[in-house]
């Protein structure tokens, strides 16, 4: 069965309800790609923490500094559009059970990647991979093609106490 | 830093995004106790999934059925109880950097725990550990003692069009 999945919102737990489900998806035996737009740190928890999943594969498809939309540059497009390739090898492949394309929502709000191209990639995919989308701000079009959205809806946040963000929770 | 964080709402995403933190935990080298209320199915992926990361070990203090909000069993109390006498020692030992209540939410809603026993185990919790609740209905008071909540809300399910639970996605 192949699914397209969309998590966003503004909320915390898009990217981690993705890897929750790497947890699980692991558990049974199943195959795993994970393509990061946006992000290159290699210090990121989840990178250490998925190495010992067997079938699991992450990709950083993005400079170490956190994009911000009124400063891409032109490295961003092109480490993003090298993920898009690699996304569309990774979802037609039919090597993965799963393939989690993180933060594309971002990446197309920013107008790093464009939406017609993300939409055009995904139809490519294999009968046999479930694709899941996260990052807030994500198009229309993409509620339209999921077969399941969830959007996590930020109620209360520890960051508004002047919490900083904690290793191991955000990062 | 010990934090409360709540995850709730009627979308899909909840348990998962505490699995997600989980990674991250482990990716850090921090130790992390997850138990599972009404939930004794050892078939679930993550069982196995986090079997393979460090410093992680899961709990299920459900019976193996579903449970439904009006066939309540005593033994569904019981497990439950015994679930949060094993939450008390986990958070207040000092072990853990990360104590997941999975589903406690829901086993307060369906009255198999007392909110008012739930709340006084909370007070206990070590300074070093951070402690995530997780389940639809979560009552008011835990909005309130949350440090960050996130609500998942259902926008589409695939359920919806007649597709059933996925292994590796729904458990």
């Amino acid at each position: 069965m192949s699914l397209i999945l969309l998590y966003t919102g503004n909320g915390k737990g898009k990217t981690t309800a993705s890897l929750g489900l790497v947890v699980r998806a692991v558990g049974h035996g199943k195959s795993v790609s994970i393509i990061q737009f946006l992000k290159g740190n290699p210090k990121y928890g989840e990178i250490k923490g998925l190495s010992y999943l067997p079938g699991v594969e992450i990709i950083q498809s993005g400079s170490p500094n956190h994009v911000k939309k009124n400063k891409i540059t032109n490295d961003d497009i092109k480490l993003a559009k090298k993920g898009l390739e690699l996304a569309l090898e990774k979802i037609s492949s039919g090597k993965y059970d799963l393939v989690i394309l993180d933060e594309i929502n971002v990446a197309i709000y920013y107008d790093v990647l464009k939406l017609q191209d993300v939409l055009n990639i995904l139809e490519k995919k294999h009968e046999k991979t479930t694709i899941i989308l996260t990052g807030r701000y994500a198009p229309k079009e993409f509620y339209e093609i999921a077969d399941m959205v969830s959007e996590v809806k930020e109620i209360k946040h520890h960051f508004q106490k002047g919490i900083i963000a904690q290793e191991g929770i955000e990062y």
